[in-house]
């Protein structure tokens, strides 16, 4: 519902309705909005982090980013839901605003960790920054969703994000790959 | 009005207050939200039309659209009306949904000539592909105006944006100006 109508459009009537539960009883479990909202938020993450947390840092988080970017593309409802808000969220006053910096700080550390680390094990150009690079993969993996949702230029959110990843490792990430698996 | 609530929530009324006129009085101008919309779309592209569009096609327009994204860090309620609009906009039945996919594409199809008249002047990497290249190019500005927006990591949009040109170009967007310039 916040996907497709905003979380300011989106009633908690009709979430109850979608639900099959009544309005009473949808606010037992989510006393207000910004409950409700957070609990959906961080059940994406939490999905998130399942996909990528088990993945040590180095080309194999990468490799899971870029693997979670292409299993996102069968939800199209949560990228949405993602893309409205983390613009709705920019606003200081939004109830999301707190909780989307928190995330993007979050995922730039996540990313500048596995970054860094592949950096020290001579995967990444030298002069590759890592704070640079984590901010951009995310802002650029953001954009093309945005292009994707529209169906213009023909996207693919994960082939973007892997081919920038690319532009900047010493090698193609999936020959990184397959090297260190082959290694163990 | 539309930038800082999104163009479901925001109201006639409240834009009729803003501007010092009555509800009939904007509703002459402008018979309905649409109408509005689109009249604020169109106006921003013209403005940036006139800055990029003087500029003769190759590393001029990709040093004015540089430019266009470095003053436009002084609008950013412009840049949260893109960003919330573009995200909403996503949706097939949002009122400019055809309006974003044209953009798009215009956009795209600007930044296209550009960096294949680069190519063909020898100042883009033989191996770049112009339409992957812009995409990605106004993916990473979209993504970046987000960030911008949360204030997280300290982002420049124009600079991520030029860092990113000049992976691809064969020297450095600045270098490439001044040389183009001085060879007049």
């Amino acid at each position: 519902m916040f996907g497709a109508q905003g979380y300011e459009s989106g009633s908690l009537r009709e979430v109850a309705a979608l639900a099959g539960i009544s309005q009473a009883g949808l606010l037992h479990h989510f006393p207000n909005k910004v409950a409700l909202l957070s609990a959906v938020l961080e059940r994406r993450d939490e999905g998130a982090s399942e996909e990528t947390g088990r993945a040590e840092p180095g080309v194999h988080t990468l490799g899971a980013l870029v693997e979670y970017a292409r299993q996102s593309a069968f939800k199209p409802g949560e990228i949405e839901l993602f893309a409205v808000l983390s613009a709705e969220a920019t606003r200081p006053e939004h109830p999301a605003n707190a909780y989307m910096r928190r995330r993007y700080q979050w995922i730039t550390d996540i990313a500048v960790e596995s970054l860094s680390a592949a950096r020290d094990q001579g995967h990444l150009r030298p002069d590759a920054d890592p704070l640079r690079l984590a901010s951009q993969m995310f802002a650029l993996w953001d954009g093309l969703q945005i292009q994707w949702l529209l169906k213009v230029n023909d996207v693919s959110v994960a082939d973007g994000v892997e081919h920038f990843l690319d532009l900047h490792l010493v090698k193609p990430l999936r020959e990184l790959l397959r090297e260190v698996q082959a290694q163990r």
